[in-house]
């Protein structure tokens, strides 16, 4: 199953447009192609409408909004619904500043997202209008562990139902849920934290899967992130001596490039609740 | 000749003033150092004008452009052409939107252009008011390949008449041509597509090349093409197993950082029409 | 000592915000990820306050500015000193342009700095309101070098005591001063010189050391220098046949990324004038 979700999108290779920001953009189009999809970068409110209108999904991320990649956010969004485009939103550092947090829950309700992908404390914050969010990463008291999966997984399932879409909620165990079902993964590395934009990056790699497998969405959602894991692990096993998170970085690229279905579909590590 | 051509850069070590997407521009000033020459970044426009003037090249690529850049390109562009500086246009995703294709048409128009730099599809849109240009990669149906090869030269040759300019259409044959000549360009591997930004990298060096080769324009812009291809070539002969696009992109700057007169004047591959 | 002040860092984890440049942003968040502190990025003037209350150090970096950028600089600065945070400027190309200049001096003249980074020709830009800055690289004429060392601590000291914050001069010899004391580094390699963003890199690491190490701060500041130019001898020697500057890069990252305090205490190359 996850493995035919990646073979289309290396099969169909979709256009995918991003609104993400400056930090980690390279690194988010450079995974894009890795999985056979095609990226395309364009924020200005004069120019969004008529890329999104070409490609077959679209990425929103919130790091480094300003006022101008605001409205190029509304903007393509609204044209991406229109079209029936598959759309996701990264809620960067919602519940860090107001204006983060008000943006996402302002996005949420003004377009249909096929997918939101955050950590907890991101996503607490989208659901209940307030977070402990420190930065960019999730606060260790919200941290999705063994002990606290079950409470998780109802949050993830409620979250998803009320929302109506496909909840991803990634940490020590990934949730991705669409209300009814919840796949928990246990991909990936606890290192994968030491590098910039692995979420960023997961989220426009799940932009392309969802495009790609729109009759499958929850699945294609799901695969991502056990591809994202699974490449963190690859690449941990090739790590040299002396390496470290720039190398992770590159060698976790290198990992989903070189990843065919078998290797996922024998790889992915999840329970469905 | 060619080998000429790196040297003058590396031996005059040109500043390079670049207007460039956020996307790659990392790379474009990873590549001119490489090459031997000096980037500097800068949009704003009440800051280009100063910068572009104690530079030697300005390099203009419309990939992420804005309303604030935009102003910034034809500021710095009028300086650069009043100072008799080297001018490079890279279109991205002329044909893909109205900002896109207008901005670059816009462009063409009011500045005057050493080399305009882009693949078929981006620079058929300059030519013919329309393009079919699919994100920002070139439609499979305008693709330069052996079979299209007599026309795709013929276009190239009228294209640089027409405007004034050295065309520099890159596909799986690239071609370089001031009107005149035309050269014909073998280098490179598929690969190269695999990684985000090698036309915006190619792009930044070509300025680097024609800034330091102002007799001898076409030839420099010809040798950034094949030392770019050629770069390629190493990089693809130094993958490791495991090795992705994340890899090769590090690889191929690393070859241009290697690169000497002799190594570029002997992998040349090209034919003059 | 400078051992004690890089464990601080792995041990505190300090978030520092930084309104950087989109050149070399990521490997800013990648180095301090690194050594271990935690990056975030914001330069929304409506975002930055809140943004910049969750850290604990702020790093304003004028490489690529405009006018947006520009008014969060002056808001997350006053409230970074409102807060007590450490606060770090890097005065990218104070000199090559008016618009850096002035906006240099504006934020000296308006914000309490505890540290400006700088090469010695941005940094006499500073004190002499002119400079002769080309592009983003030191002017010869200007360069420390053994033989210029004691006008150099003379004027690294006069310019902290005038200023009233710490000087970090980088160059072949790199000089550390609070006006009372100067550190004379001797770590590093001329290819540093070869990357982009390598000084960047060390303002974002040196506002991490110094939020860590508050009672600390001249010696904090030191220890990243040491840090800096010691992962870069690290990184050449595990350069491979073949590699460049962008492997270099990597290597360097992943050099502060392995650093312990014994290494950085062993391998520091200082005195103190």
């Amino acid at each position: 199953m996850f493995g035919n979700c990646m073979m289309n999108v290396r099969e169909k290779t979709p256009l995918v447009h991003n609104i993400t920001n400056y930090v980690t953009v390279n690194d988010v189009a450079n995974i894009l192609l890795a999985c056979g999809a095609s990226p395309i970068m364009s924020d200005e409110p004069e120019d969004v409408v008529d890329i999104t209108s070409i490609c077959g999904g679209l990425y929103i991320n919130i790091g480094t909004l300003n006022k101008r990649s605001m409205e190029g956010m509304f903007l393509a969004g609204r044209k991406a619904n229109e079209l029936g485009h598959a759309l996701l939103l990264d809620p960067v550092g919602a519940g860090a500043s107001a204006l983060r947090t008000n943006t996402s829950r302002r996005l949420m309700e003004e377009l249909k997202f096929d997918v939101v992908r955050g950590n907890i404390s991101e996503v607490k914050t989208l659901a209940l209008g307030s977070g402990t969010t420190k930065g960019v990463d999730a606060d260790a008291a919200d941290a999705v562990t063994e002990e606290s999966l079950d409470g998780a997984v109802t949050f993830a399932k409620e979250f998803a139902k009320k929302m109506e879409c496909i909840a991803a909620i990634t940490g020590a165990v990934d949730l991705v849920s669409d209300g009814d079902r919840c796949y928990a993964i246990r991909n990936g590395r606890p290192e994968m934290g030491h590098i910039t934009g692995t979420g960023c990056q997961l989220s426009g790699m799940m932009t392309a899967f969802v495009t790609a497998n729109p009759g499958n969405k929850l699945e294609a959602a799901a695969a991502a992130v056990c591809a994202m894991g699974l490449a963190g692990e690859i690449a941990y096993g090739r790590m040299q001596k002396g390496d470290g998170n720039s190398a992770y970085r590159s060698r976790i690229i290198d990992a989903i490039y070189n990843m065919d279905a078998y290797t996922l579909e024998k790889g992915a590590k999840y329970e469905v609740f």
